[in-house]
């Protein structure tokens, strides 16, 4: 095992030795085995946002077993998913990938300014289906964010116990914020804590930018002159936000956009301290070939083959 | 067994051999058996529509021991209903027909714009009344969905535990869409994708019209130009939503309607891929014997000996 | 035991031998006894409508005594009463009259449109206690009525498991109807339905009027030509609509009243096929002599002693 | 369903529509499926005499999948073995065959004079496993058989609640009985008796002898002058002794012997009024095609086709 | 993943992708990855034999931590310990080597002709251990063998619904047997047998001699001629006799031997189609340089690089 695998692994002491081998097996599979650098590949848009938008510009995505096989080939570190697209595959592909089981998800048939997904998966139903983690999301700004919090810490708290890792999704989301907020720099450092606060093993956040949303915030970054001018700043204050870079944070692509766009953004991640990315929309969205092109060309950037 | 059974049960691979013999049993079961198709007959309006609505058209089926014994002489796959009516047959019945329990159900005397129906049976009930599979309702798009999911996350795990198989109806409703909107395409193909990842082997859905209520859905649905013009086509795209075909889709008949237009929809599911129809009204609320004949051909159809 | 008692126990084949002994022994006690008709006495009112409303027009009713004693000399079936009542009584009367246990009941100190009754005893209560059987209410068209329907659902199998019988109480009351529609014909066929759906072995419900309340059902009453211009056509159908006369359906007496048009009523629910009445405040309000005399008649008229 | 399957299962008035339709599934399936005659193929010799001494006279038997294989081709009404031995084949034959799961299993590498088997499977491998009944083993005569009673006390009611039938292997053996009494026709009458008195569906007896083996019973069938002259009317006595032939018995081949004495042995089962046999090592230690042929013949007898 | 750990998963269709992923990241591991060969690493000797038997010829194995390393560094599949050995190094090594914990485990300070071990670990401690499966001794021969056959078939059952895997040590052993009848080959065979019944995905038995100790099996093993002559063949009757090869037979080395010795037995477990060794004292009892120097040459006979 890599010092760097060493050194994370020494981040959470009070952790039980099947969350450590589970958070070790997700950081030694794959192209970036050992780097401590993470790409995992999420595939949850089918719940989230429906079929058609989700595969239809990529249709062999349709198949549960598609995805399963392209983060595999790709040598991503994981794949994460809800229940049935797991177990749709899990069996065929069983001990092939780190899964992650997504516990809660939302649709976008119905809810208003405040997301409260429905828990949608179990502990138990991980444990069958062979994953090393659970994934779950939190909408820190929803008026409903306390159930979600008191989910994760159930959730969370039996996971640890049968030696699963946990994985937070924190998305600033809801009345208590702008839109703009959702992605401003105090907000997604506060997710980030948030998130690790709530016990994450990985915490997953969207890249911030410059704008702050918080008046009593705004002083302080003011006063103490946070650089947040740039992205690659702006994740070394996200990172340092995370327990100084003692919590593994990595970062959302958000919706597709132009490729040299995207690279640029993985860079500064990567020069920010950023652990990686979790790149959904902009992997299985392309036709394979070219999927698979774009991860090499992203894992590359984390391992430093590429600038 | 047929190929195409084995075939189809190769799709569960995470369900253990109780479970898969339960699908079997349903597959394999009437006079569509072994074709992978289904007709399956469903009596739950007694308590969704109330007694008069539902019987008075054909009065024998106020006696629950008709529906079992028109589901069995139709050659029907399975029969389900709410506990009450299974209870009211199940041992005169014994062996003689699959049997589905409804685990949750809505009355018309109470509800407003977002539907959650009361869990009315429990996966032990299905055991004792010799059941092979629980059936759950959800309706997304009800600001009441995630209790529906949640609640259908956690019989359904215990379903898969003890052998069962689990069948999720799944009807957009609610303050989320339109009134249009319930079987709009778009919605129709997500309300199968949601069913799906919550873990259903059997989703049955509303034959989709062409509407597209989403907006961001609308975009994709012309950009990537997806046939929607016909039923057929519609059906294929649902069934493609429902994990690319790999789960079995069936659609109900909904409201009684002309005979030849029902045939004419059953033709555009067949040809369409869809693996059958639940026919509840259209089969129990005409005389016995008329719906013998009606069943008939509509398996027929399905079994490609009628057009 | 009586053609006619083996007749309904055969309704009931899910059930274990535990409860339908439970059945026969209410079947098999009183001056009905082997008939197939019941009067029962429920004194739940101390609880529902407060002491001095129930008990101060004869006052020796104060004593939950007084109430055994009162089935007992008058040959009900059975006797309903919540747990203080029958736990003041049950080892003096222990064994001379079939108990039922009403497991919830409401109080008038509290509550809105739409009740809810608290759960005030348990099966393992009824089995110490003797009973013969839990009785339930619910109330369709209150918006609490999920809980409800969760909570027999529950306290049902576990009463079946342990060889009780379950009365349900349907009395449809709440924001989804309006007060007349309470005893709508349409809603009282509805809630009988319901209930047995719930898995009920006897129902009680409202005698109904010739109004209805739903407009989807008006429609189907009138072009299907259901006759409900007497009281004994309107008992006949909610007889039908409770599984076609194979559960036991039973009327209340409702609001105290003349004489004579109580006596009406019972004749008009015999005729139309009733299996016999539920009769609390028409029976206890008044003096003992006059009330067994009253209770007398109203078995001679369901034996058919008296027209 | 035939009336003699109706018949049969009219017996079982205690039982759920579970285990009824479970019992019905059994009697349903294969070359003798609604006769209510049964061949049932058992395959327990594994585990009880070793893996040579089994199969080593048929090779292929070494494999588990042959004898659901073999039991299927044969037609016989269900495969019953071990827990290690169905779970090597009850995915890839769902569906296709009955099951019954053996819950308990003696070795032949220890044990004294008074057997007692080791409890290896449970009620929920059962419905996992997707079996339509539990199989159990008893010792009569054994000084340990009160500790089986109290297991299949336990494992029955278990097995009932949850809707699977109860078939008991009933052998006296033990230090409380000699040798020969071990097949002694009121000895094998006692324990068709006792099994079905521990609540069996269906109990599986040895062939008896004309021998009697209790000097208390000597007298009475001496007495009572109780036919025991052939084989035919021995059956006559044991199937009687099962409840007045009110519960289903069926005889082992026990080791493999003449073909020819062996189709006698079953005439005269037959002809007593058994209701079948379990057969395994004649069947299975043969060679495919032969034992094919073998157990053609057998159910031939059974149904009457053949002498 | 390779075509030959394909196969031997296809072999355990009963199983969820939990424990699929479990037993394919053992046969995934260390040298013989992807070849499904085994060379597992056992050291429990510590418990059963006591310390300075165990560790005083090479005291570095005093050392929990030894272990873990030396299976790491040799490049075993697996290393199985008790509680207290895993406890001590699952941390440091975690998700480095597939880990087996051995649940149960037996003391030479006690015990008489009729072992027994105790359970001294659970499910839930393997979980937390980060362990992929759960190991277990039987000692069939043993008067108390049902206590072990009880406690994996419950802990079997519950280490499958969680997704581990189940390894079971088979060691003849009691007072059923003599001492040269712990090696018999029909002996070992029986014990392969019973071990694959009670549900064994991994079984672990002695490299069996040509002595046959029963005589019931003796005469079947002449009569068939069964080749027994070389340890190739007998490996090759008990690998037939672990369900005709569908099961995982893996053979422990014995005790201390000579090395050429050793390489010889290794050759002729390899030719008789075994699946591997678990080698404990002839590893870990020697000075590391020369453990690993031995382990690599016995994984180059398995891998089929050395003859």
């Amino acid at each position: 095992m890599s010092a760097r695998v060493r050194e994370i692994l020494s981040w959470y002491g009070s952790d039980n030795p099947g969350t450590l081998a589970n958070l070790a097996r997700v950081m030694n599979h794959g192209r970036l085995a050992g780097t401590g650098r993470f790409v995992i590949l999420p595939v949850d848009q089918g719940f989230e946002h429906g079929p058609a938008r989700s595969f239809a510009p990529n249709p062999p995505g349709y198949d549960p077993r598609y995805h399963f096989e392209l983060a595999l080939a790709a040598g991503c570190n994981a794949y994460a998913a809800p229940l049935g697209f797991l177990e749709a595959g899990a069996a065929e592909f069983a001990g092939e990938i780190p899964l992650i089981l997504k516990l809660n998800n939302s649709d976008t048939l119905s809810g208003g300014a405040d997301p409260c997904p429905a828990v949608t998966g179990s502990v138990d139903d991980a444990l069958r289906l062979g994953c090393s983690a659970i994934g779950f999301t939190i909408y820190p700004a929803s008026a409903a964010r306390n159930e979600m919090y008191g989910q994760i810490r159930e959730l969370g708290h039996e996971a640890k116990r049968k030696g699963l890792a946990v994985v937070i999704w924190s998305y600033p989301r809801g009345s208590g914020i702008s839109k703009e907020g959702e992605t401003a720099i105090d907000v997604v450092a506060y997710a980030a804590q948030i998130a690790c606060q709530l016990g994450a093993h990985i915490v997953k956040v969207k890249p911030p930018t410059a704008h702050i949303e918080q008046a009593a915030a705004k002083k302080v970054y003011e006063k103490e002159r946070i650089p947040i001018a740039t992205l690659a700043e702006r994740v070394r204050h996200v990172v340092q936000s995370a327990f100084n870079g003692r919590r593994i944070v990595i970062f959302s692509g958000g919706e597709a956009k132009d490729t040299a766009a995207f690279f640029e953004e993985v860079r500064a991640i990567r020069d920010g301290g950023g652990f990686g990315s979790i790149i959904g929309r902009n992997s299985f969205q392309r036709p394979r070939s070219e999927a698979l092109d774009f991860l090499r060309q992203v894992m590359d950037i984390y391992a430093g083959k590429a600038k």
